[in-house]
């Protein structure tokens, strides 16, 4: 198996641009996509987060996440891109959130992660722009970010210099052996990667019910000269809603993300846009005086257990979707479970938990 | 003087489209503007409402804009696009809010216009979408709107079809016989039009200080399945801030504007945004549910008594600027008035408080 193959992978995300890039060092590769590098990765705020985003219960997602973070450095430096390496606050606005991050801080040093709790005035000696209503909060030195369109464009131009053919049409459903296009024709292959993120399921049937769109605003801001700048990408509990906030070196602030799970609507909703803002703005009160430059909708490939679904489902039949808010952080892992499993070699052990074989399972 | 002219109108947007159009019947026209149709006019609202937007002290603006209201059904019709007649709504949020309308009120009945004066529970069944936390308003029946968008297509296809040649190049001074241009260049003519808006204040010494810019946000929505449409255009103060919503028939809701006076900075500010959403969903609750599909700013001519500069600055030299937001409502008096002084001819007796000469008998 270890041959030179041919391959379509099926989707042009983060996830399928990544693994079609690894795959093209030993293989003849198409990427199948429409529209290469728009969906919801071209929207995501590129938080590079397993630390903050765990939760008691997902502890193999943590393990996942913090592998995949490792292999962070290499595949930048491989990509091109920088990263932002200030670390990430979490940070809680009233009683019931600052709760929330004890519950989450006793969890992490049970797992003998490093989380640094602070007070309030704490944080904002830490970070000035941070505002008066912070209650607490945690500092996690690990946790990085990156440019999520920088690390894209990246990859396209990575992909096709490596050899990987970009074809515009778009899946039907994969079978071993093929492809089936919504056109009638089929594209054939000794292995088909099935990478497309929220709309992974129809294509087959092994996925039926496993992989569902979950719908995130996202909003893009731009810092104005006489502003605070924020220094650390910050993920806040407002009022028990969630908002992250991730500024960029150049003055970028990108503001995260509402969750709704309504189908494949993807509009941009007020409601959606209103909370986004008027979270963010009681953790950075100079939030108002930003610039606002766009407003934009996702859809996250949700999975059942929070878990992607990385593994063989027949012979010649790979998945590689259902990451949901961790596409970004676990794109380098992703590539290498891929790139495993088509050399016929053991995936690393840390993505054994994401072998979708777990709900075939549960099916049984 | 009314033999054939060549003339050039030195800006492109609503008053320098519906301008060239109206001469170019008579007259050899060249409209000067990189990008015609793209400025305040393009983001604007589109009321037409001289009534709600009156205040008193204002009196001539009131004259004016009713003349110019009285030509906008004939007006629309030559253009082409439909008038939305289900008259405006002004409404009030708090106490002091429902004490300015009623002063309003008073002084619209005392200049003799036609005002009803609502409770609450009356606004909202004239219009079910209304929240209840609206005190009070007044319908005027007699306000107008027009989709702008739709105005501007038809208005620079019939300017083309009339023959005015479409110059891409910018204006630096415009002086009797020759507009000169940015390159260096000059354009000969009989008559120049400076009728560039905010930017008209540096194109001749005599509108030194008389024009500036006031940004406004404004923002484009899109009613979704399931929501109760407003029906009417309702201006609403708002715990004093003013906010203004116009449906438009095919579902679009146009939410406006806030004001700054911010020079020529025109990026959308996220206080801006969050005061417009948060603002009119106090008027119609349904507002979360509704599509968000535009930010964006432009540059209102603001003038010193908000009244436009409508006249001669010296022989073949006219200005027709300073509109703030009564663009769109004033364009077809602008281009009658214009038109008559091109002819020789006098102007229609409303017009003349605008006669920009008021500024220079001020500075004698």
């Amino acid at each position: 198996m270890s041959s030179r193959q041919r391959i379509v992978v099926v989707g042009g995300g983060v996830i399928g641009l990544s693994v079609a890039w690894r795959l093209a060092a030993s293989h003849e590769v198409t990427l199948l996509d429409p529209t290469p590098a728009v969906g919801a990765s071209w929207v995501a705020g590129g938080m590079l987060a397993p630390v903050t985003e765990s939760w008691p219960g997902e502890e193999d997602l943590l393990d996942l996440g913090s592998a995949s973070l490792e292999s962070w450095p290499a595949f930048a430096e491989a990509v091109g891109v920088p990263l932002q390496t200030e670390g990430t606050i979490a940070a809680a606005l009233d009683s019931a959130d600052a709760a929330v991050l004890d519950m989450l801080a006793d969890h992490l040093a049970s797992r003998g992660r490093e989380v640094r709790r602070l007070t309030g005035p704490e944080l904002r000696a830490a970070d000035p722009a941070l505002g008066p209503s912070i209650r607490s909060g945690l500092i996690v030195p690990g946790d990085l970010a990156v440019d999520t369109r920088e690390l894209l464009r990246r990859l396209v131009d990575l992909a096709r210099e490596a050899g990987v053919a970009f074809d515009p049409r778009s899946a039907a459903a994969v079978r071993p052996g093929a492809v089936v296009l919504t056109d009638g024709a089929t594209l054939g292959c000794d292995t088909a990667v099935i990478a497309a993120g929220a709309w992974s399921s129809a294509l087959h049937s092994a996925l039926e019910g496993l992989v569902r769109p979950v719908k995130g605003e996202i909003l893009r801001l731009r810092v104005r000269p006489g502003v605070v700048p924020l220094r650390h990408t910050v993920r806040a509990l407002v009022e028990s809603r969630h908002v992250y906030l991730v500024p960029r070196p150049g003055g970028e602030l990108v503001l995260g993300a509402t969750q709704y799970e309504a189908g494949f609507d993807d509009e941009v909703i007020v409601g959606g846009v209103r909370d986004l803002l008027v979270d963010a703005e009681r953790v950075l009160p100079g939030l108002a005086e930003y610039g606002l430059t766009e407003c934009a909708a996702g859809l996250r490939a949700g999975s059942l257990d929070n878990l992607p679904l990385l593994g063989r489902l027949e012979p010649g039949v790979l998945v590689a979707a259902g990451h949901h808010r961790n596409g970004l952080l676990l794109a380098p892992i992703t590539a290498e479970v891929v790139n495993a499993l088509v050399a016929g070699e053991d995936p690393p052990a840390s993505a054994a938990a994401a072998d979708p074989a777990r709900h075939a399972r549960t099916k049984r």
